[in-house]
């Protein structure tokens, strides 16, 4: 094993703009305050270079994609180069022609790309179409091999599974990034907004304890309307970081623009597995009918 | 399907002695209890008419252990007849010669034992030595068809399992019960107490939002010590039950004897999966390697 026993991660929260150019500008902003701040493996958020179109279904939008590697990923390799970091780079993937995913780009401190991810799990909800634009994956779940040991990553929906935070986690991982998007419905915000959010963090701490590694969730924040008439999306920001038994170690806020760190520790994990083996003790002669869509 | 659309499940938390006969009637007061708050599906905690006996490694214990069916299950189908209720009775089962299982029995109103569960995760943690006693469970995933719709159950160290409560729900459960067995060393409460029964809950927590069920965990209260130079294990009860977004709608005391009742309302549950539709979008075709014991 070639692995650091300690590193830190940088979780990047900001709002985007029509303008993928500035979006990008400020991308690599807080790529660098990060970076200042100790960060070595920096995560942005899902789709981090656009709004989230995925709130109507329009085909002009597929020419938001790019391919991977293109011109987004190859100044980011610059940036990852001369900061020799890692940067998790989630954008929308232009695979071949009429083909898209939503995938993400994991950038080592050479600036090479070690490899890509593909969104498995694509959600469709009014305001979330995103069955209507991005393929489902097809190269299963990722660890990726950095210098600062194996990290893993899965992509906002995929947050609702344990069977994907298992399946990364026993790939080796010692931190499972998860790239977001998502908000509230602003007129259910009052009624919903608490029990939705809470849900969220919820089951990722949950994938944190069960596998013992870190979870580290980078959400967008801002009011993003497509239409002046539509009630758009309140995204809910709140990226967080969880240690392996669950503790959050450290939370941003739900509207502002921030970076936060943290700091992963093998030992912790070691310690954490050993007094909670769950590994251990996994019944894997007694799993096969996770495999059916239902059991009836 | 044959389902009420709406009941009022009960659990029983309560401290345990090393007098089995005293302990089978407080069961019988805290089942007597929750069927007048109007309960109709009852659970008692794990091991729930005897010390926890696994704090030490000693053949003697064994002598706990009874049949199923046995004397005490046909006590409490008189009962579960009497007062027209199901109850979750989870015991020390002596399946053969020398052949032990920590497992439950689901009786139906008409004091009929539907089926039973074995305990498939079995830990083993200082002063958890439930290896020792116990061969793990070989009936798989269970849910039981009682008047009330599928109640789906699993046992105590289960809990930490994803996997566990995802086939017990693809069994079709509204509500899967943990009877537990969990609390503190006391010479780690003050460090790590708080920390540890928080992902306790939120683990269980999670397997409602995953799955779209209610989750109903039963603990027993009280210090236990097997003689009097042992730390012993502070029982943490907390009891609670969970709807199938994750939110509390009941829970105990830390430390008092209680019942708790909650109503499982099924349409509570197919409005979460229409908002949340988190099985739909499950990738079967991926998930192979949750058989694996690690992948790597």
């Amino acid at each position: 094993m070639n692995l650091a026993k300690k590193f830190t991660i940088g979780l990047t929260q900001y709002s985007l703009s029509e303008d993928i150019e500035s979006n990008l500008k400020k991308a690599i902003f807080f790529i660098e305050n990060a970076a200042e701040k100790g960060a070595s493996v920096i995560c942005l958020p899902e789709l981090f270079n656009s709004l989230y179109f995925c709130q109507s279904e329009n085909i002009e939008y597929f020419d938001l994609a790019e391919t991977i590697p293109g011109p987004t990923t190859n100044k980011l390799s610059e940036l990852a180069k001369k900061l020799k970091i890692v940067i998790v780079v989630p954008l929308f993937e232009k695979r071949n022609l009429g083909l898209y995913h939503n995938s993400l780009a994991v950038i080592n401190t050479k600036g090479e790309i070690i490899d890509i991810y593909r969104k498995m799990h694509i959600p469709d909800d009014p305001a979330y179409y995103e069955k209507f634009y991005f393929t489902p994956g097809d190269l299963g779940y990722k660890v990726f091999d950095t210098e600062f040991g194996k990290i893993g990553t899965l992509i906002c929906w995929d947050q609702w599974y344990p069977e994907g935070a298992r399946l990364t986690a026993l790939k080796g991982a010692s931190v499972i990034f998860y790239p977001t998007a998502i908000g509230w419905h602003p007129y259910e915000k009052q009624e919903h907004g608490k029990a939705q959010f809470e849900s969220w963090q919820t089951i990722q701490r949950s994938h944190a304890i069960a596998n013992g590694v870190y979870v580290a969730s980078v959400n967008r924040v801002g009011l993003e309307k497509q239409n002046p008439d539509s009630a758009g999306i309140e995204f809910w920001g709140k990226s967080f970081v969880s240690d392996p038994q669950g503790i959050i170690l450290s939370e941003a806020s739900h509207d502002k623009e921030e970076v936060l760190v943290a700091e992963i520790n093998l030992d912790r994990i070691e310690y954490i597995r050993r007094n909670w083996p769950f590994m251990r003790d996994r019944r894997i002669d007694s799993y096969q009918n996770i495999l059916k869509r239902f059991d009836d």
